[in-house]
This record gives structure tokens, sequence and C-alpha cells, in this order.
């Protein structure tokens, strides 16, 4: 019996340390096919995007937490970032979000419609990022980012979260190009279902709100979306008009899901006049 | 003892349950030296082509497999699909092969000297794919594929395998630009000796047919191939005219391998004349 | 008891065989804040460098390891490998470094700040390299590196390292660009303190020297770079004239380091006039 015990020793060892000692891996795919009513004669085209991480984490001295990761999509390397945690927060330095990246409304379909991008347009200003850093205690967490270099912007975000209920505040500030923008967002719970909706206003002149409901029926996720913009647009491919869609998305075991959605995008963005958007396929995660 | 049986319980669903939750790798890799004579000053080259994937899977209700993979290079990602498997068959969108891609003839050398293309640039005739699909039962399979969307082309293959015989019949057709083409490709092996053979018949005016011999010596493998092309070609790369070549290779353990190749092509994509092309290297995988 | 035994069998060759069997991870990142005084404006900028390695590695007949790797940073793939090893020492193929690329000095800071740039642009003379081969033998290595084919290339090194003491002569030699140089490198360490230098003559007419110290004071290790180049530049970023700096770094449990560097750099390469360069951040290993 004296072999045994000295094994589950080793072995809880090494499991341990191949987490701990080398990176790992992480991904997520979608498939499927998206339809576009102005693409004359292509309407439909097929569509998959596949983003694999290579993640590497450690602990430090003093509670410190460390950790870098890349995320590899289709094409090349398509996120990268470095960061160090603590009691004081954690600190990001790489490809990451402004502070109001997260305020937000749902996007229907397995590939994202964009029904969504009329009202988020302004949240950022016309803000990137480099740094970042993150505070959370007791349902509460503060956001910072800013980019510090070539271009030269700030962002700032707080937001609370309490059983059912959220509410989010974030200032969005392009020092170069002397914008701004302020946005709110909400979202309350009640059994299956969800509301949330965003409100953005910005210093060049532009507004963008919207809404989304959510209902999980069990075997599947109802979510509807409203989007609007007014004034002048931050992103001109999104453009100031209304959208509003309809997605539903059935999950399976083992970390797959089929999803679908249905939306009709209207802004002056549009050369041949109103949009119709649909698309149907599978999302799964590794 | 009770110790020892839930031990081997515990370690049997760690090992199936790091399979099953995180993408996994594989990868192969060639390295070695090409000669090409016609290179005036510097006719041997250093090549080598290293070939990592990340690959995730799992399994869902009613017998469903799905998965994706990202294929890395010396440049970027090369290669990207996602896919859906169950008793219909599999369906994978992303970087696939047009239905028709699979036949073919051996490429001597480790590094594929081209010999191949001269036959094979006539079987997808212009045709491109992005979605795919596979349905195999009892020795017989069924491949289709289609490129939706920009340009739009459709392929389908049928080929049968059993015991020492295979064959395989297929069709290509590019939608845009009204060409297409058939293929008939088949193999039979006896013993230590395989033979193989292709023949296209492309309707832009062009054939290519070509044959390969292969035989298992035991320590080595000889592959003697030959390809013609007739007609207008498919490819401007490969051009009409006429190439043969031999190969050598020599498995050593661990998945290791030792490769050369000697070959000639006469066709009239090349401006100086026949070409001798030659290569020594190794391969191996992961 | 028979149930353990073979279950440790089973175990060890179940962990002997996931090194062998699939390529494994490994990474570095690096993230902080670096400072140039003539960037105007903008002389702060964030930095963040993430380098995950995928390599697959195994052994065959007689003794024989072969494998290969690709390197992946924020925007694609950076380095590609294949080697082959054995008692009569490494080739490799790939994007190999000259032999005479490891002869160098320190450079101070997380980032690397270029003060070691100024002595080290001779030892390469104008050289790349894509095979090399590696042989070592009682503390004496010898390095040869050549670029075949679109350009033409050699190099050799010999090394020798001793307990406290090191030394190394090198020779690179451009074949196309008909330039070559000679290079002295040697490093001695007397306790916690160790001093390298460098020596470069280059047939183009320029000099390189540099000196640097490294003083381990257990929390922490100081290091003092000194860097000097005369007559002709080799390379027009690092141009002629002098750097100098200084640099620390506080190793913390787990692989994390933390590291500043400061130094000033003063070539006929900067039309601003002289540069004081700083940085400080993070340095991490998986």
């Amino acid at each position: 019996m004296h072999w045994v015990l000295p094994l589950i020793v080793v072995l809880t060892a090494a499991a341990t340390g191949a987490r701990a000692e080398g990176p790992v891996l992480s991904g997520t795919a979608t498939g499927g096919f998206v339809l576009s009513s102005d693409n004359a004669g292509t309407e439909v085209t097929a569509l998959s995007e596949i983003d694999m991480r290579i993640a590497g984490a450690g602990q430090s001295d003093g509670g410190l937490t460390f950790g870098a990761f890349l995320e590899i999509d289709e094409k090349a390397t398509a996120e990268a970032e470095v960061f160090l945690s603590g009691a004081f927060g954690t600190f990001s330095v790489g490809t990451v979000d402004p502070a109001t990246d997260g305020f937000g409304i749902a996007d229907p379909g397995f590939s994202g419609l964009g029904i969504d991008d009329i009202a988020e347009q302004f949240r950022n200003a016309t803000t990137g990022a480099d740094v970042a850093y993150t505070f959370s205690q007791g349902g509460f967490t503060l956001r910072a980012s800013a980019e510090i270099g070539g271009a030269q912007s700030l962002g700032v975000a707080a937001e609370y979260a309490s059983g059912s209920f959220r509410f989010g505040l974030g200032y969005a500030d392009d020092t170069d190009a002397a914008n701004s923008a302020v946005s709110v967002t909400a979202g309350y719970s009640f059994g299956a279902v969800a509301v949330g909706g965003l409100y953005s206003d910005w210093s060049g002149g532009g507004q963008g709100y919207g809404l989304d409901v959510t209902v999980d029926t069990g075997p599947a996720t109802v979510t509807a979306v409203w989007a609007q913009s007014r004034g002048v647009e931050a992103d001109p491919e999104a453009g100031v008009g209304e959208a509003y869609g309809i997605g539903l998305t059935v999950p399976l075991s083992g970390g797959l899901s089929l999803s679908g959605g249905l939306g009709r995008i209207d802004t002056d963005a549009l050369p041949d006049g109103p949009r119709t958007v649909a698309d149907f396929g599978v999302t799964m995660s590794f």
C-alpha cells in the first residue's frame, strides 16, 4: 500500500504542474451561412471563424498573478495581451479594449448581424487603447483604459451588478481628435426574461441607443434587439438610422449550439436602401 | 486495495477530459535541400516547411461530432476549417478543398518536386471551395464541394475502395468562368507494388494524365511518376508538356523519414527549356 | 499489489508518450513602458511582446533526435526551424541565426534599449543564414552557418567555456556583398560579478566594441553596458558613436521578473542629437 499514496502525490503534482508550467489551449469556432440582401447575385455566403488561444499564467510572491495570451484566427495573430494581477486590481498591456467597450446590446445570429453597431458606434468616441486597468469589489467594477504614444486617449467606466440588476456609466475621451462620449448602460432580469439598454452621447454631434430582450425558454434562447442612431455618425460603416433583429440559439450538449438570426438595417450608410440580413450556423467552444 | 481502483477511474476520466475539453496539438515538418537546374547561380536552396495544427473537437447530443482546426505555418495561419459530423456525413466550412482535389498521383521527393502538377492542373477546373460535404459507407465515399458568395463553383466526386482496388470519378464546374472538368482516377496494389493513375478532361481544351508506381521494399519505398498535359494549360505555372521523376523514402523510427527525389520537367511554361529538379531531406511528424 | 506496478508502468508510458508524441507549448512575455527622449510629444509608449512556441520533437534509430518549432508573436509566425541532432552535432534549417549572432554584450531594461546594437552591428557583417550546424564537446562549441540560394554568405564561430571563463572567435563573410567581419568575445566571472566584452572588425571600414558588467546582489541583478562604434556603420539605424546604460532586474518567484533600464545613445544616426532611453516593465516565462 505504501506504493499508492506517493503515487497519488506525484500525480497531483504532475497535474498541477502541467497547468502552471506550460501555456494552455482553448478555442471557439463558428460556421454557417450569412445572407445580406444587397449583395447582388451573391446574397448568401459561407462564413467560418476560428479563434484559438494560447495562454500562459503563473503566480508569484505576494499574491501576484501574471500571464499573457495570443489569440490566433484564420489569418494571423488577432489578439495579444500581457497582464499583472493582485489585490490592487489587474493591469493589462497589448490589444486591450477601451474601458467602455463592454457597454453594449446583444447582436442576434451566430455571426453577429451588426444590428448592435448602429447604437454602439458612439460608446468609445474615436478612442483606442493599449493599456487597461480593472478593479472589482463587491459587485462594483472600475475600468480605466488609455492609449499612450502615437495617439492619445482615455476611457473610464464604473459598473455595478447585484443579483438581477446591473448598471454602468462610462466616459471616453480622444485627446488628439478632441471628441468624447458619455454612455449609460443598464440591465434587469426577472425569471427567464432579461432586458438591457445602452445610451451614448457623443460630442461629435451623434447619439446612439438601443434595447435588447432575451427570453430563455429552456431548450432555446430568443433575443430581440432594436438600435437607433441620430445626428452625425461616428462610424461611417454603421451610419445614422435604425436597425432591429431577432435571434434564436439552441444549446446542445458538449459546447455546441445552433444559432440563427434575422434583421433589418436602415441607415444612410447603405447606398441601395434598407438591408435585410440573416444567418444560420453553429457555434462551438473547446 | 480500495485506493487503487478509484485511482484508475480518476486517471481515465482525466485522460478523457484532457482530449475532450481542450484543443490538442499535432504537427509535421520537413527540411532539406532543393535543386532546380534553371535557377542561374543558385541551383541549390535550403527549404524547411513546418505545419502545426491546433484542433478542437467535441461530441454533442444525438451522435453529433463537431470541431475546428487552425494550421499554422512559417508565415501565418495556413488552413482553417469548422466541421459538423453525424450519421448524415460531415459538413465543413473554411479553407476546404474542391471535391476532386484528392484525385492525384504521387510527387517524388521530400518537398514535392511538382512532377504531378503537370497532370493534376485540370482536375479542379478553375474552381475553389468554401464548403464541403463527405459521406462514407461500405468502401464508398461521396464528396461534394461548393464555392458560394463572391465566386461560384461546384464539385462532386464518387470514390470506391475495396481491398487492393480503388476507383474515383469526379466533376468540377466553375460557374462564373464557365468551364468544367471530368476526371477519373484508379489504383491497384499487388503485394509490395501499387500503381495509380489519373485522367482529366477540361472543357477549356486541355487534358492531363499521369501514372505512379510505388514499390515498398521494406527498408525503403521507391516511387516513379510520369505526367503529361495536352492542349491548353489550366495552370500557367504548370504549362503543357511532360514530366517524370523518381523518389526514395526511408522511414526511420519515431516519425522520422529520409526522402529524396529526382525529376525532369519539360513544358512550354519553362522559358529556358527543360528543368532538372532534385531534393533531399527529412520529414517528421509529431 | 499487482494492480499497482502495471499502473505505474502505464502512467510512465503515458507521460513519456505525451511529450514524445505531440508538440508542446512554452512561452515568454514582456509588458511595460518605454521612454525615448526624441519622440516629440509622445516620449512614453506602452510596449508588450509575447512569444509562444509550439515545439515538436522525437527520437529515432541510432540516437537521432529530430524536431521543429514555430514561434508565434503579436503579429504572425516569427520563427520556424527544423533540426536533426546526433553524435555528429545538430543541423538546423529555417530562420536560423548567423554563427556569430550569439557574440554580444548585455542590453539593459526589459525591452532591450538598444545600447548593445552600437557595438554588435558589425559581428555578422551583412550576412544572414538559412542553415546552421553546431557541435559541442568538453566546453568547446563550433558553429557554422550559411545562406544558400538567393543570397550567399557564410559564418563560423569557435567558442570555449570553462568554469568562470569564456572565449569566442568568429568570422562572417557575405559572398554577394563582398564584405566580412572578424569578431572576438570574452567573459569572466568572479563571485557575484561577471564582465564581458566584444570586439568586431568589419572589412567595410567599421569597428565595434563594448563591455558589460553584471553584479548579482541576490535580490536583484544590476547590469552596466558601454558600447562604441568607429569608422563606417554597418547598420544605418545604429550609426557611429557611443552608447551606455544601466539596468536593474528583480526576479520574483514563479517566472516573473521586474526590470528597468536607463541609457543614453549618441551616434550620427540620430538627427536630433543624443537620445535618452528608459524602460520599466515585467518579463515572464511559462
